[in-house]
């Protein structure tokens, strides 16, 4: 059969129930063509390079790769900071403890109600008023597209998760926290500029990264230290921000204040 | 302290050197921001919804995600598809069999070479011949920013992963296939189009994921049958195909050719 110039996409149900007759399997397919929006959901962060914001699907593959290798660090008690400086054996033992595939399941899935929610900005106090409720409607919808049995499974890692009161969770926690506070630093603080947060914000919102690690709570003060003496964060107080709503990529604000390509000075 | 209106982006190396005393946490930090160049790494294959090109750390997320969720289907007897529709014990037994997190470790490791060596299009015969050597030498420079213990670790799962002997490996293989065939099935075989790929060569570049799973391998003939019906798989056969390297994003073919949103006819 030769191509047409111009074919139409095909219906996502129609196709699939083509294609596989086990209705199981079926509603697992629907789920991975479901998930790829989150691919289209931005974050206000950029990426290392400053060249666009990151997107939740990238970020979440980022976040995972990172739990993998910094694990060991798991633990209130861990060490490895410029603070400290103490060998790290207590939070070898508490990462060792951990359930490493757990806290890799929480990563996957934990940004996947912003599909229908959106992605709520750390210091947008509005948008944080009904982020559980549009979260809740968002996991009820999205993981219910899978069968029964494997809805249940990934809503409660994403509970886990959100609760952040397993070792697991809180680990996890510490890992999305601490990633964007790297991209902010290196991109010479653009999204906290833009925003016009202040350190004593980002002190407040990333408090918790030393209940999930005390190596990478310390690396974190150090951080917003280190940014608001290079003046990439004020100290100033400042206004409510606006939530971010899935939708057409709105600003941008791309990579203006920051010179040279983030990587060097 | 105020903000300057333009600021320059810290020196990755010496800006960690600040923050983080211990120097086993330092690489991995410095690994950590490294990856995040993989996001800049663009794919043939559309997102589902046509609107650009895939990346290869969305890509990584995916098919972790995949996994998770089509694990019970590992195995080469596994059923499902159209094509069989007895029951699926066989592939339950074998998927439970597996070491679900190296799976979903492998998948998040498999792409980081292509921050060097690019993303080699499955169809690039030309790309496909120094492929192994571009990827090694990328595999010893970025799982070298590792402490030594991890960074082998890691090699480990991506030669794992490149070998595709182990039941994971395999299954894992079986999902980095799938997943991209989807994606062209339902943007009306946007990528295959452009390209000129046709079925025939679809089939031979495919034919191993009833290896890793046979449910999907029947999933995938039925799905190759489907494109070639509609018009989105020529039989003809067509010249090589450029490989792709890293670099600013080329001609970007985009979503001619498919009408609609990718979802819905």
């Amino acid at each position: 059969m030769k191509a047409e110039p111009r074919l139409h996409a095909p219906d996502v149900d129609e196709v699939l129930q083509l294609l596989v007759e086990d209705p199981r399997l079926r509603d697992q397919l629907r789920f991975v063509v479901e998930i790829d929006r989150l691919k289209s959901i931005q974050r206000r962060n950029l990426l290392v390079d400053g060249s666009r914001r990151e997107n939740s699907a990238e970020h979440s593959w980022h976040q995972a790769l990172m739990a993998m290798v910094l694990l060991e660090h798991a633990g209130a008690h861990g060490s490895g900071a410029a603070a400290e400086g103490a060998p790290n054996d207590a939070s070898d033992a508490q990462g060792s403890s951990l359930d490493a595939g757990r806290v890799l399941r929480m990563l996957l899935v934990h940004d996947l109600v912003e599909i229908d929610a959106g992605d709520t900005f750390l210091y947008d106090t509005v948008g944080y008023q009904d982020k559980e409720a549009r979260e809740t409607a968002a996991a009820e919808r999205i993981f219910g597209l899978l069968p029964a049995d494997q809805g249940a499974e990934l809503r409660a890692l994403w509970d886990e998760f959100e609760a952040k009161e397993s070792p697991e969770a809180r680990f996890a926690g510490a890992v999305d926290r601490i990633q964007p506070l790297l991209h902010n630093l290196l991109t010479a603080g653009s999204q906290w500029r833009h925003y016009g947060v202040t350190a004593d914000r980002v002190r407040l919102a990333n408090r918790d990264v030393a209940r999930g690690s005390g190596s990478l709570g310390a690396v974190t003060t150090a951080l917003i230290d280190v940014a608001e003496q290079r003046g990439f964060l004020e100290s100033a107080p400042q206004s409510d921000i606006q939530g971010d709503r899935p939708g057409p990529m709105d600003d941008a604000p791309g990579a203006e204040g920051v010179s040279g390509d983030g990587i060097g000075a």
